[in-house]
């Protein structure tokens, strides 16, 4: 099984081509390749297949979380996809529209360099007051849907989290029913933030595009900078890197920055039958 | 370049094979690579170089910690070198002789299954008494060499240790000058240990084999099961899997378990051509 491993701002992805749509991508499947020891380690895979729509997309990016559940979006994942086009010679530089299961988003990149991808509409859902609990503190949370779910908390310092190994605690819990990611945001200066955070099905991540989105947005707002008549920039600092966020009028988003291959090769198949067989069993499944 | 992806009980490396001896191993490059998330991530890196040294092995184990160190010997480490060795038909299988920083060592493995190792000759040096310090907790502690610089504690449950992210403390550090491998202990039943482990210029792995190594010598000197007239056979249950570690009356100790190759595949350059120069600029090397 070929693949290639790369990131985003350090959001690690391995990239399963599978041009021919053969590969049934169980959960156990993905959890072993994302595993960071006994695997090849990621935060998800993303599969390359064709596109079963009928869109202009020529290609579906199939995005796993590391845990073997479907994501509907991965602003650094698509990124990274976009990337992989056209290193293996499957799109050309310039724009390219790639299906999600968000629908066909549009990236822009060069032969190297930055990549950009337009994250689509935003949403500000009205969900009523809403906590997110870390231990024993707990901050008051704005909810973005990028379109998927991300809950927004302004902290003082990105420490006050502590290690972040659990799920952040959402309170009351049905202002977010299939649960959310979390951003931890402090501010920089005028537009420019900082953020750790958390992915559902994931934990802690280096990067996450679409929260960086998320972030940029809810400060936004909160500074009195949106809305505006002319598109606005947001630096977003992650623990991995950099990325930027452009709001635009019409109420969609940009996400700009890295997105780079390490390493490509082939899973080792006997490796991998044994290890899929030994999760399915142990997992009941 | 070349690599190939592989663990022993989830001690995991990243293979280089260089048998041309052209590669310049830099702690650059070599921090680079075994980086989780920017990288391709492993807990140490082992190049397979020609051995210089005139003996009948044919090949060098160049083996780096992930942090550029260099280590005299890896015990997971040699026998995922020795399947790889197998796999790539650069050895039979059989018993392959392979040269360490601390002399040859022999490995027997067949063309699939376990491999063991002959860690060589042990000693218990008189350092006279040592405590090892974690946060507010501490224990006294056992010296082994295997050869490398071990501190074996008893604990009463391996989550008396907390989340083991730092280095613990030595007490008094001339006791180990060089620092150590620190293994916490506990007994599961007579000839079977568990234990966690924390490697110099790593942390926290899920396996190491010398450490298994030390913590089953140091358990059976404990429980009177050693000094023996013949071989005894200690399993130690590490997080990432089981080992087994047989200790001969002449004072040598083998190491017996799986070792996996999971991926091969090629380094992209121009990544890597990049990311070591800025690795080396921002270390102010």
């Amino acid at each position: 099984m070929a693949f290639v491993k790369g990131h985003g701002t350090e959001n690690d992805f391995v990239v399963l081509p599978d041009l021919d749509d053969r590969l049934v991508l169980t959960p156990a499947l993905v959890t072993v390749i994302c595993d960071r020891h006994g695997g090849l380690g990621a935060d998800g895979v993303l599969r390359v297949a064709p596109n079963p729509t009928g869109s202009a997309a020529p290609w579906l990016m199939d995005y796993r979380n590391a845990d073997g559940s479907i994501a509907e979006m991965c602003g650094n994942g698509i990124r990274v996809f976009a990337r992989y086009l056209v290193d293996a010679g499957l799109a050309m530089p310039g724009e390219v529209a790639i299906e999600t299961r968000s629908g066909v988003r549009l990236v822009r990149l060069g032969s190297t360099g930055d990549v950009t991808v337009d994250l689509g509409p935003f949403q500000r859902p009205e969900v009523g007051p809403v906590r997110i609990r870390i231990g024993q503190r707990g901050w008051a949370a704005v909810a973005v849907r990028m379109p998927n779910p991300h809950l927004v908390a302004f902290v003082e310092h990105l420490d006050d989290a502590g290690d972040l190994r659990a799920a952040p605690a959402i309170d009351p819990p049905t202002a977010a029913p299939d649960g959310a990611n979390v951003e931890l945001v402090v501010r920089r200066g005028p537009g420019h933030i900082a953020m750790r955070v958390y992915e559902r099905g994931v934990g802690e991540t280096r990067s996450c595009g679409t929260g960086a989105a998320a972030a940029a947005i809810a400060a936004a707002y909160d500074a009195g900078e949106l809305p505006s008549s002319s598109p606005i920039d947001v630096r977003v600092d992650v623990p991995g890197g950099a990325l930027v966020v452009t709001v635009h009028p019409t109420g969609t988003a940009d996400l700009t920055g890295p997105a780079v291959l390490v390493a490509r090769g082939t899973l080792d198949e006997a490796w991998l039958a044994a290890r899929t067989l030994a999760a399915v069993r142990s997992s009941g499944g």
